[in-house]
């Protein structure tokens, strides 16, 4: 197992070095955050008495920590609890591809797998910051407009964190790449884009008259992709920590 | 443990139970497969010694197998041949819920585990009849329009079959639900929905003149639903095995 290091990558050893396509594989930290940053959810694998699980949740990036919730009775939480090892992933489909072959048919994606120790953040003041920061990472500004958390609701949640040890992203952003002969055949081809976007906002129908959307969720308008608003928003929250490296937009 | 199984339920043990907001765990196989068949990509947990992977990838279903493909030198592929224990979980984010309390902010989501044991789909004919299905799932009718499969080309790709022996969907579609007395605060909430829609199909620059786009493709056109497209090819090409149940579009 060899280590390769800098400031801008990710360490490679066997656990995250893209093996297949490795072509479509990268390990520097500005690729594998702005794949992280547009997603609202991750799929979490761990290991319970041999056993893989995998569970969809929401979660949040700060510089090269991952943070996850839950309930404080969780199964997956609790087993998340004491550094047990999980990969976090993210993917993102950007298209589908129909070629001349039935191999050639393909996605586009964009995916990082992220390796670590999950362990559980207890102390009540990181766990007070985290939440807010969880808050903020979807909506600047938005936590200090709530109804102040409860000390009861601050103890039923759960708080995990991860420090990427490794990680690595893929990406196929190339549409149809047929075999060089088969472009000739008379078959139909063609890439099909695949956008995730905000419908309308919908106003609770209980809302006390006179209140107004915040001009802090701007970013959330219809029609808009869903990464987009995520990317800028965490880069409002976590200035500095926001790559500006952009993936073009697939639509 | 306790197995609980019917006609049309998934059996339920401590593996597959929903555990926290049980309210929201349902095991019958209409849900399921709903949820299954809307979806394109799927993340697989598995484990090599000892340590969780989280690998997303495209997946189709048949009755209660799943399957999955890749080339035959993916370390993925190669661990999961020999009846190794996988969970296969699949979730659609359907909107961003912004409430009156930080701990009522939430999303609406769909979303399946599914475990079971992978193995190695290497009957010849097994093995053709499944990638011919799998471009069907996607593209009813597609297959037999295509430059034919070459012997090498099927032999380079390893598909991996699951008997879906536990599952369980959870689903959130409820919206904005704070604390009664949250209510009357004068902080605005809303309900944001998410859809993951198609692009403008874009033909390759390289078709032969005078090739048409096959009408079977129909069902994927511009603003469209993925979820919707996919779940009637699905139908289109396994007649019987899909669910009539739909979810309510969320935008």
């Amino acid at each position: 197992m060899s280590i390769l290091s800098n400031a801008t990558a990710y360490p490679v050893s066997d656990v995250n070095r893209v093996k297949r396509l490795h072509e479509r594989g990268s390990y520097d930290r500005e690729t594998v955050h702005a794949i992280l940053d547009a997603a609202a959810l991750c799929h979490i694998a761990y290991v319970v008495d041999g056993l893989p699980y995998c569970t969809p949740t929401l979660f949040w990036r700060e510089g090269d920590r991952l943070y996850w919730h839950g309930s404080s009775a969780s199964r997956m939480l609790r087993r998340q609890s004491e550094g047990e090892p999980v990969c976090v992933t993210v993917s993102h489909l950007d298209s589908l591809v129909l070629a001349r072959s039935a191999f050639n048919h393909s996605v586009d994606y964009r995916s990082v797998m992220a390796f670590g120790h999950a362990r559980v953040i207890d102390d009540p003041d990181e766990k007070a910051r985290a939440l807010a920061a969880m808050v903020g990472r979807f909506y600047p500004g938005r936590w200090a407009t709530l109804r102040p958390a409860t000390q009861q609701e601050i103890k039923a949640a759960r708080v995990i964190g991860m420090d990427i040890e490794q990680a690595s992203a893929k990406v196929r952003a190339k549409g149809i790449a047929d075999d060089e002969e088969d472009y000739g055949l008379p078959i139909w081809a063609e890439r099909i884009p695949v956008r995730t976007v905000l419908g309308p906002p919908e106003p609770c129908p209980r809302l006390v008259p006179g209140v107004e959307r915040p001009e802090t969720l701007g970013g959330y308008r219809e029609g808009r992709a869903l990464g987009d608003a995520l990317r800028e928003a965490h880069a409002a929250t976590f200035p500095g920590s926001n790559p500006a490296k952009a993936f073009k937009p697939s639509v």
